[in-house]
C-alpha cells in the first residue's frame, strides 16, 4: 500500500529547471516527463512509452517541436500526451495516450497535480509570494534526500533540533529550551507552530547577514500546508524592538524560509528549499553567505535524516518512539497526514 | 516460480572460451563449471562442491590432470562430475557427485543442456553452420545483458527499432515503415517473421561493408528458435536485383546475424552475438568495421534493455504495454515461448 | 525469526578499542554504544534515542563528562542508559531510558552480555588468560566477514580446510589425512575436536617462528566454547620430543589460536582473532611475522566464506550438503548450537 497523498500539489521544478530539454522527475512513484512547449508552456506526462515502457526523457528519445519521439521504436507523442503517430501503420490505436499531469507555474515553482486530473483546482496551490516578489530577494536550491518525505516533516516542524544538529549555524540554546505553541486547522489540512524568543543569542545565519550584534527578539512561525509545502515566517529585531500597531515593522527584519517537500519513493524525497529575505535585497555578499550557509544547514539535515532512513530499514517491527512537549507540531502534522492519506478510499 | 525453460540447448560459450582453465557461468540460475579434458572434450559439471558448496571455479580450486580439487576441504572430482577422493577417509561416499550436464561442439559454440540430461538429443542443437564454414567469414562477441531474457526476444523479434535506437548504424526509415509478415511452426518452436523492402536508403553498416553506393532492396528474414537461437538472414543488392529462378544470388550480400540468448538469472541473460557475411570475406578492414559496429549496436541495445529491466523492477504490478501491428513477431515469440514454458509441468 | 543466541556472553571490542570516543558495534543486530566513564568503567548502552532513534555515536553527538548527548535534539544519558536531560521541559519521562548492556573486561577483551540483563554472570565468561598473561605473547586482530556466524563455525571446527585454503601458510598434507576425535560437553555447551599428528610436515607459519627445520609432532586441540569462543590449543615439537610425565613440556613449543565470534547481523559477523605464544616471546621479528602471517590465513577464510555467503544467497531452498568424517567436530558444533537455539523460547 502506497504511503502518499496522490490528490494534492507537489512542487516539482523550479521553473528554470524546465526548458527545451526533456526533464525527468519521479514524484510520489510516478516517473513523469516535463518540457516547455514552443509557445513556452510546460508539458507534463508519463515517463514512459505506452509501447514497451522505455523511458521517453532516455536517449535516444528526443523533442520534435512540440511532440516527443521514443527512442525505441518512434512512438510520437503531443504535449496532452496523446500519441500522434506509431511504426508501420498510419492508424493510431486510440488507447495510445499518456497520462497528463496538470501543471501550474507560481512563485518560482512548477506545481503538479498527481492524483486524478479532474480534481485538480489551481486556486489551491499554496502560495509563498515572497520567492518571486519585488522587495524581496531569495536564494534557494534542491537536495535530493535518501530519506522518507515524513522525516524530514518531523524534522521542520521541530525546530529544537536547530540547537544540536545546526550548532554554530542556526541554533542557539534558546530554541530549545522555549516552548512551542501549536494549532491545527483540520479544514485545510495546516499546521501552525510558533515559538517566541524575547531575548535570544544571535546565531552566525542572522548576525551575518543583518549586522546586529546584540542579543535578539527572534519569533519562528511555522505553516505546515499537508502534505506538500512548510512554510518558516521568520523574524529577527534588537531585543525590545516590536511591530507597530499597525502592523508594520520596519525595524525588523523578515525572513522566509520555504520548504518544498516532494517524495520521490517510499524511501527518498525532493528538498525543495528557498530562503527569502526583506533586507540587504541588493547585497550580493549576503546572497552569497545565505546560499552557502542554508544549503550547509540543510545538508546537515540530509546527512541526519539518511542515518534514520537506514536505521528504520534495520530495526524490528514495532519499535517505539518516545514523544514530548516540543514534538506537538510534528505529531499534530503526523494527525493530519495520517487524515490526508485515510482520504484517498473514499 | 522460475521462468525458464529448462528442457532445452543453450549456447553456454565459444569453443575458443573453455580450455585448460577453470570456467564458470551460470546458466538458467544454475552455476556450471566447464573445463577441457587432456583429450580435449568439454566436461561440464555443477560449480559448487557437495560437501560445503564452495565454488569449483574459486581459487584455490585448481584442474589436476582430469580432476577438479575443491579449494577449500579438496574433495576431488573427475569429468563425470564423480567424486574420486575426500580428506580423511579412503572411502568416498556413494552420493559424492555433482551433476553432470550434457554438451554439444558445434558451430562454434558450446551448446549445454539444462534439463533431464536423459532427454538430450544432440540432434536438436539449432544449427547456424555459417559462423564456421568455408566461403563465410565471422565476426563475434557476448555482451553480458542486465535485463531478462524476454526482453532481448522481444527486441530482436521487432526490427523497427533499428530505425530509432541504432539510427546511423543499420536503421533507416523503411525498416519502421515496412509491414512485416509472421509465421509459426508450432511443431518445432519456430517463429518466422519477414520483411521485405525493395526500395530502400543503404544504412552504414551494409554501405561500408559492401561498397553499394545507391539505394538497395534489403531482406530481413527471421527465424527464432525459441528459447534459445535467434538467426536473421539478411539479404542486400542494388536494387532491382534479384535471385536466379535456380536460388543462386551471385550479385547479392549476404548476411547472417546470429544471436545465442541465454538467460543468466531471471533478470540476467548472456547476449552471444556473432555476423556471418559471404562477401569480402579476407578483408580485414571489412571485418574489424563489422566487428566495432555491430558491437556498438549490440551495446545500444544492452543500455536500452538494462533501463527497461529496472522500468519493471520500480512499476507496479498489473502494468499492461500497447501493442500494434509491427509487434506481431514479437508476440508470437511470447506465445511460443509461454508454450514451451507450460510444458514443463507435464 | 532470528537466529541468535541471545542469553550469551559475545566479545564486542579489545578493551583497547574503547575509550573517550563513542564507539559503536553492532552485535547479534542490536546497535550499542561503548564508551568509558571518567573513572575508567566500560558503558554500553543501545545506540539509538529513545526520542527520535538517532545513533548515539553519530555526530554531532558526544560525550559530555560522563553524558551523552544527542546530537539530534539534546536527549542526555548517563552511563547507565538512564536519560537525564531533555529539551523544552525540566520533566524528564519516566520511560526514557536506554537499554544498558552488561560488560566485562577479561583477558584483553570487552565482553557483552545480549539477552537479558538478569542473567548475566560474570563468572560464566569463557577464559583465554594467554592473551594477558606474562610468560605469554600476543598478536591479533578483528576482520569484518561477510558471512552468517555459522560459517565461520563450520570452518574453524573443520581445520582439514587448511591443506587446501591454507596452502603453503599452516596446511600440510597431513591435517587433511589424520582423522579426529570429537567429544562435546553438553552441560558446558563445548565442543572438543583434537587431532595429533606424530610425524607431519612443518609448515611455514611454525618454521619460521619456532625455528625447527625437520618433521614435527602436531597436536590441534579444540574447545569451541559456543557460541561465541575457539579456543585451539596448538603443540608443535621436534619428532620424538614428548611432555614430560608430569605435563611440563620444556622442549614443546605452545600456541593458542583464539577466535571471538560475535555476530553483526543473519549476514554478518565479527571474526576477533588473537595468537599468543610461550617462545621468542620478546622477538620482535617472530612478532611481526605471526601477525602478517596469521592475518593472511584469516583473510583467505573471510575471502572463502564471503563466497559461501552469496552462494547461499542464490541458490534454492532446501540445499542439501554431504558431510564425511572429518565433519564431526563442525556437526557436533551445530547440534550444540541448535540445542542453545532452542532454549530460546523456554
Amino acid at each position: 500500500m502506497s504511503s502518499f497523498v496522490r490528490e494534492h500539489w507537489y512542487v516539482a521544478a523550479y521553473q528554470r529547471e524546465i526548458g527545451r530539454e526533456l526533464f525527468s522527475r519521479t514524484i510520489c512513484g510516478e516517473p513523469i516527463l516535463f518540457w516547455r512547449t514552443e509557445a513556452g508552456g510546460v508539458a507534463a506526462m508519463a515517463d514512459r512509452c505506452v509501447h514497451r515502457r522505455f523511458p521517453l526523457s532516455q536517449a535516444p528519445s528526443q523533442l520534435v517541436g512540440d511532440t516527443v519521439v521514443c527512442g525505441y521504436h518512434g512512438f510520437t507523442y503531443g504535449a496532452d500526451g496523446g500519441c500522434v503517430s506509431v511504426p508501420g501503420q498510419t492508424r493510431v490505436p486510440r488507447t495510445a495516450r499518456l497520462k497528463s499531469y496538470p501543471v501550474v507555474e507560481l512563485d518560482s515553482f512548477v506545481w503538479v497535480w498527481i492524483g486524478d486530473p479532474g480534481s485538480a483546482d489551481p486556486e489551491t496551490v499554496p502560495r509563498v509570494p515572497w520567492l518571486d516578489q519585488p522587495g524581496w530577494t531569495t536564494v534557494c536550491g534542491m537536495e535530493p534526500l535518501a530519506a522518507r518525505a515524513s522525516l524530514l516533516v518531523d524534522n521542520l516542524l521541530d525546530l529544537s533540533h536547530e540547537t544540536y544538529l545546526h550548532n554554530g549555524y542556526i541554533g542557539t540554546p534558546e530554541v530549545a529550551s522555549t516552548p512551542v505553541t501549536t494549532k491545527v486547522d483540520e479544514q485545510a489540512s495546516i499546521v501552525y507552530s510558533s515559538r517566541h524568543m524575547p531575548d535570544a543569542d544571535c546565531p552566525p545565519f542572522y548576525a551575518k547577514s543583518t549586522g546586529i550584534t546584540g542579543r535578539i527578539t527572534r519569533w519562528q512561525d511555522i505553516e505546515y500546508h499537508a502534505p506538500s509545502l512548510y512554510l518558516l515566517h521568520s523574524r529577527i529585531a534588537p531585543v525590545g524592538v516590536v511591530p507597530a500597531p499597525d502592523g508594520s515593522d520596519p525595524d525588523g527584519f523578515h525572513v522566509k524560509v520555504v520548504y518544498g517537500i516532494t517524495p520521490e519513493t517510499e524511501h527518498s524525497t525532493f528538498d525543495f528549499w528557498a530562503v527569502a529575505r526583506d533586507f540587504a535585497v541588493d547585497d550580493t555578499a549576503v546572497s552569497d553567505y545565505l546560499l552557502q550557509n542554508n544549503r550547509t544547514v540543510v545538508l546537515q539535515d540530509v546527512t541526519a535524516l539518511g542515518v534514520l532512513e537506514t536505521v528504520i530499514a534495520a530495526e524490528p517491527a514495532g519499535y517505539q518512539e518516545l514523544s514530548i512537549d516540543i514534538d506537538a507540531g510534528a505529531l499534530a502534522a503526523r494527525r493530519v497526514l495520517a487524515k490526508l492519506g485515510a482520504r484517498k478510499g473514499q
